[in-house]
């Protein structure tokens, strides 16, 4: 169910079992060739082909479309949250329907800058409500295996702007795509090393990280049905019941 | 322009003097009849009709959509951020565009519960800033007069939910507007005063304020055209300049 | 009763149904003829006149002078709290009396970039506290009729340090208004807009707004008298109780 | 000079060289015998004093009647600040006049459960403004040799609606002293201990800590003062200059 | 060089191309047979071996040994920062040195649980301070190989309390590891799930995650060595320099 | 006990009469001749000989080794909290450890700056858990008396890096302190003054206050003697019980 097109008796007549699903993105560069909101309108579309496929077991709030994207603001137009306001609008979606019964959430994420945010979020709510269940994932963690599989690159990982995005992006929103600025970035340190924090005015001479020059509609195509299909199959099971038990 | 669509190098492109546009909504229960992301759907179509108008002049931004709902918090559905996360939210946008030379803000609201807080971000932005340009209000602001005149219920402002919003709805998203239960509803203190703070579980039996059964997409018509009209001329004087003088 | 000047054990043997009553001023420039306490003065004199009418309805706290006068800071000698102290102090004042059984409290607030901000500290309050007692309002909204019937300038409404403050001035405390210095000023934008945020040292030459020079104390006499009637007529009901009931 | 009784012209035609005085007091509970302000009465008599001693030395604020009081507010009718929005409102205070030029401040304390906080937050304007003058200090601190010398009861320190402030109250408020309620109270710790934190529903019975019973106008008299005079030394100190040399 | 043995002079005489080195553990249950302070222990022992083999590079701080344990408050002795303090404490450390002119600050984890905090506290000291170098890693990132060739438990990566931390622990602080209680431990979830946040109550009986039977103080020996190694060479690049280049 | 070295159920097999002993030193600038750790060495040198004589009384924390250092801060290496993280910080422990069961919390400090806070930190938590024990002192508190006795200078008070410290400092970590810069120091205002805030940079030549010249290790080891003496005497108290009882 989409809970923006609902009226407060539709959600009220909800199953209280139903996932609360909130989808998060960004509004930041995604290098020459692809439209500052991109991140948001690829979750979207996966959360909303997720919702199609299984309405009665997920309820659907809009894209949380402003993420935490400071290391993209040198490039102009790029908008970032602070870290603070960032958790708690996640926490105050959550935190809004706890009271009438809704006890199972899940954040799915769209923009890697968001990933550590999205777990604090979560683990301080799982504080608070220990009794309720929480999950967050990014949709790029249920197509790794396609993404490694389709990409014709050197890199073989999903990144920013890169061949995989661009795909997505020519599967989904064409028109917003500059097929005419498809653009290799992306730099590295030299001795290579594991931890450095690097934004992105460093890291990149455009905005972009990989092979988007490589990108297609066609492997965008399977990107997104495989992030759909997982993304399904982890809502069901958190829909239907999962129990914790035998050894790690 | 719609920020979201442009690339960085687009945005990095356009006239600093352009007016950055940032729509602010709600998802709430606006009675049994009308949709919980209401507020969000009108003032986006009210901002995105005046950007179609006047694209070169309007930078706008996507709609803020989560508002401040405490006071509806009690119908099932209804979501609210934080007094202090929702503030962030709005002076996070415009700290964002700042550091680029963009310098002329304007808040454009659906929602009356964010009134007090939009006005409370843009006048700490103003002290942070004191040469940049800061204006907000409502879209129904600038539809007043239209309204007065079309209502036909005794209710003769816009409300929650009421013949006015519900209008609009039916002339914006009719598929999302349930006529069958379109419903006149709202109480007020006896004796009259005038500054008590009530929620809307106490001073309404079902969510909605005021006379949605009188409703027509056609007065919706009307009071969004007189809307974007007001919004256009606000933010083209903005836009190419206005000056203060003469005696208040 | 006056809070400050009771014991202890007179505070906790007067009822719970007393209403709490916490003025809100500034101290702030107001004008070249006008004390920087003008509004902490008038609406002190005002809540002592209701609290002397009505004392066994009201329990009278001090006055919160600091109020939120960023739009003042570029005149010396004014100050500001910031937005989140002031609402803090609000709210402490009421959270330390809930615990004991106090359950109506109403703010009158005595300057105009307060309002906002009461508002907010109210309905935090009353998310928290769903079955507590909140109002706010300006002194000056009771007052508003006579107001535009004394007024012999152009400007018929209350503004910063104009014919109706300087007048409350020369009634409530002649020695501290400076008749030499009296003072009409006040720009305006042209074209007309209606959601611009303009500080004082934007939109006046000296700090005041409106036709000070008509100033007379019979006509503070009058105003006053207006104000303390309609707030005493307020409270009375609120702490005699009132009913939410009929159509809006 | 008394801050709120000037214009803003006033204000700015003032040397920078004078002491910014703040005093701070509370609202809570004293004893059955002295009201809940006594705090903010005493300080602002003694500040008041001082202004009128060295009206050009000294640029005196409202006080600030609300106090850090959590530990009395299992007494009906104390209010408190929270501890953050305290330490913010002294903050305000100067940081809106700081750049204006003013450069020198002073807290003057009436209340022990602010010490900390007043330390706190001229600790934290010292760091940011380091070139500017903070100080702080009770005014009991400058009459501990008078009140040693006057008490008649075994407790020859200043202690909470004690012998000394119930004198004091005797001295500047009579009329609101509850002569026929005075009380010796105040419990202690067997076996003697240090550092444990009690509130005052814990150590006293009625709320009073020392031997009220004893207390006279005539001794209040002489340590008002004491407290007088040793403020105006220290301020006018710091207003005429001072140097930092020898071996401390 | 480890900072708190030096006097002031001393770290004023050091060359600031010095890497800050900020150990960070916790204090949280590790099951029945590790003390509380097992990853602060291991990482301490971590950071304080590369400093004895690189000292001129590395300015080492005490360990942050208070870690965001939240997971683990159901067992009794565990502590927990809240993610704020943690964030602001870790910020606190190198916002004090940067004004000296100390500019590559790199934070070495050894509690999983801190991982999306450090990254936080990095990205906002980057956000900052663009210019400075910033890094932060987990000690077990070093090491993932030589974990993964020398564990004999089916579990192959570092877990809470497992074969490969009860093995450091019987390497380096063999006396307060309770060999008569190691334990195997750990549930899943079944069906499988990707991103759901579970306690350490919900997916341990005991609290240890994986195959602590099969540890012994060789196979420990072998891992600190590994991450001994690694972190020296990393942290010997961040102090010699490295540079961006070439395509990612 | 020592909390870090014991296991989860080594915790939950304790007593909860045990007083939770948690240490706050800082790692700040203590002149030319002591380290930076000098005040986290000293304290948790006599929190460890406390917890070494009354094992079963006292669960002992790591030492907070972060203390509120912003007066030090103009001296390389020195690093301080915010006041804000460092409160949270102490507050975080104790509310890992009261869902537990555990209801006596004591901190012993080593650190002036730290002072204010620890108080601040006490209280709010006393407000927020009326019925559990809560204390704070200086390890310097209970010597005083040795102090004023065995110190041969004029400053018969422990200062900064003075007599007293450098001795304390001879006795337990002489391998540490330089003989060859010990050094006397310290500015006082002129003319005398109480309540100035001075940092160590105006007050001090080299940073330490007093007259360390005169340190020797047998000095410091009857004061750190009498300090253990005296919080073993008072901790032993508050975990056996006491009572409030008579006049004060």
């Amino acid at each position: 169910m989409k809970l923006g097109e609902l009226t407060w008796q539709d959600a009220d007549s909800l199953s209280r079992d139903i996932v609360v699903l909130i989808p998060t993105g960004s509004l930041e560069q995604h290098g020459p060739h692809m439209p500052l909101l991109t991140d948001t309108l690829i979750v979207t579309a996966v959360a909303e082909a997720v919702e199609a496929r299984i309405a009665d077991k997920v309820l659907l709030t809009p894209t949380v479309w402003l993420g935490a994207s400071g290391h993209h603001l040198a490039f102009a137009g790029s908008l970032s949250a602070s870290m603070s306001s960032y958790v708690e609008t996640i926490q105050a979606i959550v935190q809004s329907l706890l009271p009438h019964g809704f006890h199972k959430f899940y954040v799915l994420n769209g923009h890697g800058g968001n990933t550590d945010l999205n777990s604090i979020a979560m683990r301080e709510l799982k504080q608070r409500n220990p009794t309720a269940t929480f999950g967050h994932s990014g949709y790029f963690a249920f197509c790794t295996d396609v993404v490694a599989a389709v990409l014709e690159g050197p890199q073989k990982e999903m990144r920013h702007a890169c061949e995989s995005e661009a795909s997505l992006g020519l599967h989904l929103f064409p028109q917003l795509v500059r097929r005419d600025k498809l653009r290799d970035d992306g730099l590295k340190t030299e001795p290579s090393l594991k931890g450095m924090v690097h934004f992105f005015d460093e890291m990149t001479v455009e905005g972009s990280l990989g092979f988007a020059t490589l990108a297609t509609a066609e492997k965008g195509a399977k990107i997104f049905s495989a992030a759909v299909d997982g993304v399904v199959t982890e809502l069901t099971a958190v829909a239907d019941g999962y129990v914790l038990k035998g050894y790690f």
